[in-house]
């Protein structure tokens, strides 16, 4: 069975020797010291190891069931739910006068990254009904936030987001379903949604379904769409359990992964639901939701990541077979680890300095969302905004071929389900998908995001990285030549392609539209190598000052120095697959593929 | 559910306008016709498409089970086995005195794709029974061959290859498995064999197991192999079949893929066994069936990159979402289809052009084993030794990858089962696994075919490519432009990287080893952009011949071009990471990692 151990020191290290939390102004950081995240990341871990971790195996064999209108889940989670919801988990970074620990949503993102780590189909219930939990925060009335958020902050009820439908995925223009006002102010919720994760089962006695739908007489399009609170079961005005509400699951899809977590068709026949926000104005609620559940989906992918990481790295240790090529390394033995084999190596190198380059990310993104909300900084916000499609696609597309290759240093034994192996990848498969599949991400990127208010988030970036360069130059040569030196080609190629698009998109937008995916991926390298050179100065700085464990800082020097090396050069490639154009990719027929 | 059509005129215009067959002397080629190949690929299609193709998710769902020491296959497989064996598929390219149809392995490897495609599960009981009937037809005594080839050229019996052991995968000299001579001049066969595709089964009546095992007294290690014949029923004079051997499959494995073929543990307890080719050779025979059972898994990656290419664009013409950027395309319907938008257009000529470069490779590999066998021409074995690993590796990551791809364009219902896209990422993560793991490739081409007989198979190779650049120098400056630059450059990255490895290999093993992944897909793209320069090439003179089927040619030009230009210059960055050298790979401390 896999294993798996909370990665605490690299978390601690990117928290406060990178990114020098306890000297931040945004309100909450100064309370978060090294004591308080280790003991945070070992209670976290524990469960995720001891309680979670069992469960991954079983729940994916078990899968859900809907048996008579009723969604069972696996059998032991609605244990470890309570394990997580025991500890006070759920709502480690909602507030305080709803029954959350009022932490930044920085200790939530590392919180969802293990917990990811042990059971991504478990862990989701929790994620799910934060998000849900996020957008009744930020839009609900004080009634709404009353009745709903302190059962939701505990997870005794779960939340969902209902979107998709059958027409309609990524063009929510298309929706049809209907919500009809009624006499005391709520509405009647009618149509069907689909691909609904957790849309019904048995680890809550409510479920809290954040719906979009259509108000008749509004605008066509997706102008017209309004969000809508919709409970499974009615709430009485004491806060007690009424009615069950006209809202079923239907069915839940057998799919590649995620088994533990049933993915519903959710049918609405006249449920009742109430308006969250303002009527029309749904996508712009449902988009507090979007862009936390996208970050959280960038956790889950180094979460699975690095759990297949961990198990590589124990496999490559342990299973005995060739020789190394500098001379036997277990020369009692009948062959030498495989850990010996530069390829292998190799293969663990991608992983390894995906992964610590890619938290480092996530938890800078988990920053600029802290700062956005808690110092109102509007900066801050429009980086985020910025980053949140390379932070959701960039990781996802990375971290399931991390996964792949985890898998495949098992050899066939990685082709086995009983491995574990095989669940790592199939589960990661959704993160490439949900929340807006990677394609839709490089859309929003390049086709919003980049252009928004004049460049002026890509040119933040620019400058954030360019600082970094100019600021540490001449300070040392070896630091200049392995780190910034490849950060500063890198950047060179993000401004080339920045440029490239700014001069076609007002009368090629197919070029743009052509290159967007390549730029989702080069501009993800380029925030992998600003991560790794403020990682390697930390490691440098360190290592001055002579540390008792130099071993890790040299680990990392030389892990920073691999990406640069082998995996950042990938900007190039990215850029000139930009620069040839969208012509050759527009001039096929419909009929000639 | 999945459709397929066997993409006829690809195959035609590589073997007719590309390869040029009929003009070939190599002794067979000049019987195959476009008429034979078009009724070749028609016949097979059609049983692929209309037999095959069906039970395929039926096969991934009920998969195989083990029942009082009885393998069954899915339901319905021993009738669609059956269509195969009584079309005379199974020896299409084995000699006629046994019973097959003597044509040459190129036509075998066309039919295997397209068997393949339709259901690999299924096609992969005769892919195997072939190479075990060719490792018998190499090695063989006369009585052996008379005595197994019949019923296995036919099917009637199928075979199988047993090297893997628990404790032994890629280092066979570790192997356990014992056979004692006897005095009949038989061995009795001890051990356990894992990992055996169609080790038992229901599909035939008797199962011809080529198992590697020691000889007491032998060379310790891998010198010490040699390979036996263990039915899996004892074979009379008369060849009636007798008593069951002491073979028994004691488990079948639960795998991520593959579910329609029975993955054995296999226990010889004293098996009755004979010896194949020479005592202690048993390596040599083995890679007989080894490198072809090679070729036929990257057929196996062109097939379910082709069947998953097929349904991805079948999707991206029917689903409605969004419009596209030029204009609405399907202005009476809801939106436009998604292949108006030029990131799906990307991932389709992703695929498109991996697909129509990869079987050109593949069937050119194929051309390099007739030549070899056929014509006894000893630099046609060189050239298909060196490019066997490459064909294996490069085609099948890259095979993965565009399953991925092609799951992808599906959005949430790629994730679904009932889609069928999940299978065919699922079944083709298997190829690169076994034959020997894809790490397994690259160490087999840097480490033994790089270097053998002085470097002359890559010298071969290197001037196949420079004389077709040299040789259409000033004909066309957009054909230069567009397929030969692009190519001269990615075969200058190949001799920079071959140099590099030739300067290190004595003094630096470790820097050869650690590049030799980068090398082997550096390679399968140079091989790549040599194909699409043939076949570029080839649709520049065609349209110069103003075909009534432009669009064909055109598309082929455009799709070539999209290679060259957006592909191909992968070559520089795999390029770099050789360069970058063993040092840092080999750097940290097992403890670090």
């Amino acid at each position: 069975m896999p294993e798996y151990a909370a990665p605490a020191k690299e978390i601690e290290f990117i928290l406060f020797e990178v990114m020098n939390i306890a000297a931040s102004s945004i309100p909450g950081y100064s309370e978060i010291d090294p004591a308080l995240v280790a003991a945070l990341v070992h209670e976290v871990g524990k469960i995720s190891t001891d309680i979670l971790l069992p469960l991954n195996a079983h729940g994916d064999t078990e899968g859900c069931r809907l048996d008579a209108g009723i969604v069972h889940t696996p059998s032991g989670f609605g244990t470890a739910f309570k394990a997580i919801r025991d500890g006070g988990w759920s709502g480690i970074d909602l507030p305080e006068i709803y029954g959350g620990q009022g932490m930044p949503y920085l200790m939530g993102t590392i919180t969802n990254e293990i917990f990811s780590s042990g059971n991504q189909s478990l862990a989701m219930f929790q994620g799910l009904t934060h998000g849900a939990a996020s957008a009744i925060l930020a839009h609900g009335t004080e009634a709404q936030k009353a009745t709903y958020l302190p059962p939701m902050v505990a997870c005794d009820w779960t939340g969902t987001m209902n979107l998709t439908e059958p027409q309609c995925g990524t063009d929510l223009g298309l929706m049809r379903t209907k919500a009809v006002p009624q006499p005391d102010g709520s509405y009647h919720i009618t149509g069907q949604k689909i691909f609904i994760s957790a849309g019904d089962h048995d680890l809550a006695e409510n479920i809290i379904h954040l719906v979009l739908a259509r108000i008749p007489g509004g605008p066509d399009g997706i102008k017209g769409v309004s969000l809508f609170i919709v409970p499974k079961v009615m709430v009485n005005s004491d806060g007690s359990l009424g009615e069950r509400n006209a809202v079923t699951a239907g069915k839940i899809e057998t799919k590649m992964g995620l088994h533990g977590n049933p993915t519903c068709v959710m049918n609405y026949d006249g449920a009742t639901g109430y308006l969250l926000g303002e009527p029309h104005k749904g996508m712009r609620a449902m988009f507090t939701m979007m862009n936390e559940a996208r970050l959280g989906v960038g956790a889950q992918a180094i979460a699975q990541a690095e759990i297949a990481y961990q198990n590589a790295v124990y496999y490559a240790k342990d299973r005995l077979q060739g020789r190394a090529a500098y001379g036997a390394q277990n020369p009692k033995g009948p062959a030498d680890p495989i850990i010996v084999h530069p390829d292998i190596r190799r293969a663990l190198l991608d992983q390894k300095s995906y992964l610590e380059g890619g938290r480092a990310l996530l938890l800078w993104g988990a920053e600029l969302i802290d700062r956005a909300q808690r110092s109102q900084d509007e900066a801050a916000l429009g980086l985020i905004s910025l980053l949140t499609p390379v932070i959701k696609g960039f990781l996802t597309d990375e971290g399931y071929k991390m996964t792949v290759k985890a898998q495949q240093v098992f050899g066939g034994y990685g082709y086995i389900e009983g491995a574990g192996m095989s669940q790592f990848t199939r589960d990661a498969r959704i993160t490439m998908i949900y929340e807006g599949a990677n394609g839709v991400q490089a859309l929003d990127l390049v086709g919003r995001k980049l252009g928004q208010e004049g460049g002026r988030h890509i040119r933040a970036f620019i400058n954030i990285a360019t600082s970094f360069i100019d600021s540490h130059k001449g300070e040392d040569p070896q630091f200049e030549k392995t780190f910034t030196a490849p950060l500063a080609a890198a950047l060179k190629d993000l401004q080339s392609a920045s440029l490239f698009f700014m001069q076609h998109a007002p009368k090629d937008p197919d070029t743009v539209l052509a290159g967007s995916y390549d730029f989702m991926h080069l501009f993800g390298h380029t925030c992998m190598g600003l991560m790794w050179a403020r990682m390697g100065l930390a490691a440098h700085k360190a290592l001055k000052n002579d540390p008792s464990d130099a071993a890790f800082y040299k680990t990392k020097l030389t892990t920073g120095r691999y990406y640069m090396s082998r995996r950042l050069p990938a900007t190039a490639l990215h850029l000139r697959r930009i620069e040839s154009g969208g012509a050759m990719v527009m001039a096929l027929n419909e009929t000639d593929f």
